[in-house]
């Protein structure tokens, strides 16, 4: 008999196959018995129908517990009425382990305890639709960035500098060194933007961050596009379409998804380009209408981009910040040259800077400047230097935070469920 | 006028467009100059043609240096003596900065000195070549899975507990307790694989290992497949499947890049399943008779591993190997318990080991037995034997080296050169 998934089920009507997986739940009543069986890509209705109260069947069900690893053979029926439209009408019930208190049931359980089990929680009906959510959104982007002729440039994850200061890296040993891990591959992808034109990278980033927020993972995978000859609204333009990419393939191919997570897809359906635009100049007097402290000239803390962000229905583009709020590599807008050509895209529904970009410095010796007024080391920047010297154009690219978009789109309140195995403040385990 | 990357001129035929790059070279005879220019996505030929030799686009040819930044104009014309089969006429040309002393001339240059200049190293044709070969390596490792019904589920860089041992560990202060850089996921994809069925992931793994070998990097990208159910042969099937379909598709799109790097197509193409087989021992007297020293019960070492994939010219399997040597989670064989249900696949030519994996242990008791023989800390594994008491089923899964892989398909001695920016002993600059 031919082992399928469940996901596949219709293609098998009225014949009969084997499902392998695991027993998700039960219910019985008079002469029929269900199995919910999960296989990992779907969840099925199993049916014991029987007019024998001894029927060898009901003694193999009277053995199932939650999470009881099986395999059910059976015919596979159209049924309106059963979850995902089929369900087995079972003829075979071979049991592989009976699961003995498996600690997640349904009642409700403590965020700690379930993190504690996220080996286990990982099975739940929610758990496994966000994670669905997360796979979609994760090939959406490589294939948004693969076929519009962006190279993957995977760019080290120890590295001997630090992108945007020193107090937030992990450091380790590296033989006779010191090396960090990564906050982001943008300084490498200008080199590879250099030899390639159009690069990606797409790996996981960490900050040793002591917050303790619902928007911040210590470890999270970032996709980073750069473009060599691109200017700021090049960038805003890539971004956007980006965003609308993902939208359209996880609402195409994750509905069903969407549904288990009680996310109202016309939320995200009602989402279109341009984005709403305000610079730093008009995105202050804003904020403090709204209530915020903020002053001119500070940046943007976790309560202005959620004011921000709870404004508007789509993701909003701010743009052209105070130079001295931004990283030392951000190219000055010619006409007003404390200002940055960059910008941060923020989610709306109050999650946050999704993306943060812009364009880059490729003047060699306003870069070096800017080093020095940093007091950032020049030596392990002197390749990040040469890259201004040999053939600079200018050029420019973002950072885009995967387990955002994802806590986004799911509707989910805590980032911490985007990802398999979450990395915080203090958790390490499992 | 339409600014077009050189990959699509053939789209451009006979219209004026402009081109956005380097110059990589530059040749000139009587009336007429050539500028071989790169924008990432290819070398063209840019000519200027004129019968006055005070043409100003000839003054201006006479400043261009080796990777001049530069915006040429002009109309795409079909000449198949041409790289590529189309040449650009040339109308006008804006320079944008004129690189001086460009440190990576066509002359020879030693590996230190390339390696200190990987950032524009990576501009040189072979470099550009390999790394071409590694982006559509990994675009169809992803899409293998992605089509497959495979989940990708990214598991954790950041671990508590050691994969195999914790000799050859990157270890990080993590807040107030110790983590270590990951060198592999198995033992996460074993939890998404019991809540997924098929799973994968994808990402940066850590060797602090203090060999300095050609097959050897600090820093490296594995794809690692896990399924629940599967067996030891359904794991070799699918690495078999996986390694044909990364090279057809090499062999499809990257044609031009194996011929830049003087790759014999014809080594790949004739790489059919199945792969030759032998278990471990049928391969010791195999070693022995080529004159390794090898005894029974040994490990490969890399020695036997090229003596191995020298024997054959497609990749070989070895399966069975003795349980001692392998790692703890490795499922014996029910017909003969002192060996273990894995399989090692060997690339040929003498490139060593492309795939590890096998079926693990699922029964409960028997895990715990293994892990307290190796001396593994049972505390940080907790949550690893737990999935053996809800719901065990048997499982299998395979690691594959991606920087292995491409060195073999592209034929080049060093692994160092199939990723952008190689972290080896001692090197982790830039």
């Amino acid at each position: 008999m031919k082992w399928v998934y469940i996901e596949d089920l219709a293609g098998y009507q009225d014949q009969d196959v084997e499902i392998r997986g695991w027993v998700h739940n039960t219910r019985s009543g008079g002469r029929i018995r269900f199995i919910i069986i999960r296989d990992g890509t779907g969840f099925a209705q199993a049916t014991i129908f029987s007019k024998d109260e001894n029927d060898p069947l009901f003694k193999t069900f009277d053995r199932l517990t939650q999470e009881t690893s099986l395999i059910i053979r059976g015919r596979v029926r159209e049924d309106k009425r059963a979850p995902g439209g089929y369900e087995i009408s079972v003829a075979e019930i071979e049991i592989i382990q009976v699961a003995v208190d498996y600690p997640i049931t349904p009642k409700e359980h403590s965020t700690p305890f379930l993190m504690e089990h996220r080996h286990l929680w990982l099975r739940s009906r929610k758990q496994h639709a966000v994670l669905q959510v997360r796979a979609e959104v994760v090939r959406a982007i490589r294939g948004f960035f693969d076929d519009r002729g962006f190279r993957l440039m995977d760019t080290p994850i120890l590295t001997p500098s630090a992108c945007e200061g020193t107090t937030t890296l992990f450091e380790t040993k590296y033989f006779d060194q010191a090396a960090y891990l990564s906050q982001s591959g943008q300084l490498y992808n200008e080199a590879t933007a250099a030899a390639f034109g159009k690069v990606y990278c797409f790996g996981p980033a960490f900050r040793a961050e002591k917050s303790k927020t619902r928007r911040h993972l210590i470890e999270f995978w970032m996709v980073e596009p750069e473009v060599a000859f691109a200017t700021l609204e090049d960038t805003i333009e890539l971004g956007q379409d980006l965003i609308l990419f993902i939208l359209e393939r996880v609402l195409t191919k994750r509905r069903a998804d969407l549904a288990e997570l009680e996310r109202d897809p016309s939320r995200l359906e009602s989402i279109t380009k341009p984005f709403p635009r305000l610079t730093y100049d008009e995105a202050v007097p804003r904020l403090q209408e709204k209530g915020s402290a903020i002053k001119y000239g500070e940046d943007f803390g976790a309560p202005e981009e959620t004011i921000m962000s709870d404004l508007y229905s789509s993701p909003v583009c701010i743009t052209h910040f105070p130079a001295g709020i931004k990283a030392f590599y951000m190219q000055p807008d010619a006409a007003r040259p404390d200002l940055a050509l960059g910008v941060d895209v923020l989610a709306p529904e109050g999650y946050g800077e999704i993306i943060g970009g812009g364009q880059r410095i490729h003047d060699p010796a306003l870069l070096e400047r800017r080093i020095k007024e940093h007091n950032l080391p020049p030596e392990p920047y002197q390749w990040y230097i040469d890259l201004r010297k040999y053939g600079s154009v200018p050029h420019s690219g973002f950072g885009l935070g995967v387990e955002r978009v994802v806590a986004w789109i799911c509707g989910i309140k805590h980032i911490r469920e985007t990802i398999p195995f979450p990395r915080l403040l203090y958790r390490i385990y499992p």
